[in-house]
């Protein structure tokens, strides 16, 4: 294959193939459905739909699902949604007990930051699923380093990041982690925006109307307005870094905004990591790695030491990735819209580290996230409900095992979530068209999801009675 | 008039002064409307419905409610609930202009606070409106210099309890305020449950059905719960000190639980200041004071020399307290139910340091608090509905005006419950049952309120169109 001389092959074979058994694992639960309802009315029907589900699913299915298929119609909608939470559940356990995506990089990757002059990676990135693979794939960054909050438009949430920058430097007091309080090191707070080159009026970030310019611009006013609540909240010098990286979600290529001499961000002044590839392309390893970090440092002299040495390092990972796109999908994704495969509403979702798996809702109630989640519900109605098929809304919190009574708040929260999602949407809930499944983990003890409740089988629970 | 010799008589006639006028303000609404409802239609009715506004409530009615009074029957829903709004503006003004509940003493509290071991009094009463008064009142603590958030059932927040521990650690360590970090003192947490001696099976805490001891046993687990969580989360010696205290709302008498001698919390182990008052009221000043400190001593005499110092400085200011009701009310207080004038939802209300005046409900959304507004709603609607009077709601949120875009989200979020609200109670919505008043505060400049709407106004301005 014809790559560029920095590209890591091996890792872009191991995060291909990753990435095509998951996908392939959701995707197949759709044709053999169609297989399995074609035979619904055969005599030993179901026996041969266990045989068809676990030669093509790899599990069996509820037999309450499948034993009344001969007096009434298989309930397609409640087995297609079931199939989608089991093959879900298979995907969280694969991801928390095997760790297919551990770089075992991950104390080099901390010792390079501080060498940057940054104790934390924060960055929130667009909510948009084809943005959820930036930690690990993109950036190829080791995914359990970098603290993710995901927003629609990445417009995060300064009260929460206060309170991640105030929870980090009392630890960085107390406990001397990630480092000690008196070593020179920030907070770097970095915004990822989204723009299609393929189709830029259409498919660039729905929350900024595809306007890349006002998406950048939101991106800098967001990460100046956190700057300068630290600064004004806190004093003694308190401040963070900043940094605004835009993403072309049909070639994953980055553009990384170039701090100007006092720190501010242009909208306009930006390297972009593919200029960056093809100018690099011919060279050695070597030569590349030198031309890259000369042509960072040339784009501001007075840039300090570590930023310069950050950008670097970021701009050459991101070309395994344009690699990884050319090689595995062609000059550009071939699904340059959403195609995601379903909601996941709530807080953790350390496992979603794959492009347009998953719709993310970050949210604490339904109240507060309902333009969101109309967003989310849009997209599933053409993805999903257009075709009679359900909305698959995973439920899930996560929360700390060490603190007293936050497994049952967990547990609570995704109940009232569940109930307010129904209330939200409900033609969509009593046609059968949206179904959800709980869920919480305790981040203590990195443990796999617990499954509490689903609709799934609440309404078979329902039927007996 | 018969006094215990401890109390401050200076004190309790400034504080029964302001209650009482404040008070009178809300009160004298219904009998005034009354009046203007029985001359509307006279043909001078719009200038003598001013006069008597002016004269009994201090500020005149808008013209545009009155003047339609001769052709269709005054909206008197919408008049009270205008006149309860405008009732809370003025009383806010007043409160954060010239500040009548100030003690002059706040320097003294903190440094009497650090000596008796602890950097941050953190209190949770119950959110009923019959505790609102616990802090400047029945304890006489300088409200500013105390942290309180209300809980039904005093059931606080242990996450929100974590952040606020996390952020006062931080100050101490950057800031040195209000002490250095390496000042041996604690963050102490306190919870104050109630219960009725007037009527104890049905007028305790609606939160526990009436149970004492369930309320009391609650507050211990949670305390506990939140100590556990310090511990577990952060090392090096991290914890908290707790206090668990029971108030009589009929008779505003403290009982405050003893720890014991491994520091725990005995449900039935604690000093009732009704027997203190009873003990030392034949005393001197002087004899009385020493007899306090020696019998808390007694009680526990391994309990630390601040913590004993503390608990004799509460139960000596609670006796002030049981005179001011006995002086006041009588033998015990003659709304020894509910009798709230509005609801306060959202954050910050730190004007609300009356009895019964407000039912609180501290809330980010009412997907979340729910439960608790349907209380509110369900007393509001014996209190108010039930005689064709509306239900008051304050929505308000404080925000901290030194970080940008902060209040733009405040009122945001004023308006997402306002409308959460709405959602709620369709019914008592269309009905003209329910009225909102907008609000937010700036607490970062210490200023007034600024109100923002009113679903009272909004009714104008669309009849306008």
């Amino acid at each position: 294959m014809n790559q560029h001389p920095l590209t890591n092959s091996g890792e872009n074979q191991r995060l291909f193939s990753y990435e095509q058994r998951v996908k392939t694992a959701f995707d197949v639960v759709v044709p053999t459905l169609k297989d399995i309802s074609s035979m619904q009315n055969e005599s030993d029907f179901e026996i041969r739909a266990q045989e068809i589900a676990h030669k093509q699913l790899g599990y069996k299915l509820p037999e309450s699902f499948l034993e009344d298929a001969w007096v009434q119609q298989l309930d397609m909608r409640r087995l297609f949604a079931w199939c989608m939470f089991e093959t879900y559940r298979i995907f969280c356990d694969d991801f928390f007990n095997n760790d297919p995506l551990g770089t075992g990089n991950e104390n080099n990757f901390k010792q390079m930051l501080q060498e940057c002059g940054f104790h934390t990676l924060d960055v929130s990135p667009c909510a948009d699923g084809r943005l959820a693979h930036v930690i690990r794939y993109v950036m190829r960054l080791p995914y359990r380093e970098v603290r993710r909050k995901s927003f629609a438009g990445a417009m995060f949430d300064i009260e929460d990041s206060i309170d991640k920058w105030v929870e980090t430097e009392l630890m960085r007091f107390r406990e001397g982690q990630p480092n000690a309080a008196d070593e020179s090191t920030r907070y770097l707070k970095t915004v990822v925006y989204h723009y299609s080159s393929v189709d830029p009026e259409h498919e660039g970030c729905a929350a900024h109307g595809s306007d890349t310019d006002l998406a950048a611009q939101s991106g800098i006013d967001r990460l100046y307005g956190f700057k300068q609540a630290i600064e004004n909240t806190y004093c003694c010098g308190a401040s963070i870094d900043h940094l605004l990286i835009g993403l072309d979600t049909d070639t994953d290529t980055l553009r990384i905004h170039i701090p100007g001499e006092d720190g501010s961000i242009n909208l306009k002044k930006y390297i972009d990591a593919r200029e960056v590839y093809d100018e690099t392309k011919t060279m050695s390893a070597q030569s590349a790695k030198e031309w890259i970090a000369d042509f960072v440092k040339g784009n501001n002299p007075s840039m300090s030491f570590g930023m310069t040495k950050f950008i670097t390092y970021i701009l050459i990972n991101n070309l395994s990735q344009i690699d990884y796109v050319r090689n595995y999908h062609g000059d550009y994704y071939k699904d340059a819209g959403h195609a995601e495969r379903f909601i996941g509403a709530g807080i953790g979702f350390e496992e979603i580290q794959l492009r347009n798996l998953t719709y993310f809702a970050y949210l604490n109630t339904v109240e507060e996230a309902a333009a969101d989640l109309d967003v989310g519900i849009k997209i599933f109605t053409g993805l999903n409900v257009s075709h009679g098929m359900p909305v698959p809304v995973v439920i899930r919190y996560d929360y700390h095992g060490n603190v007293p009574g936050a497994r049952e708040r967990a547990e609570q929260h995704c109940y009232q979530v569940a109930g307010a999602l129904e209330n939200r949407y409900p033609e969509l809930t009593s046609q059968g068209l949206l179904h959800t499944l709980l869920a919480v983990r305790d981040v203590s003890a990195a443990s796999c999801i617990e499954v509490l409740d689903s609709s799934v089988t609440a309404q078979t629970a329902q039927e007996a009675h």
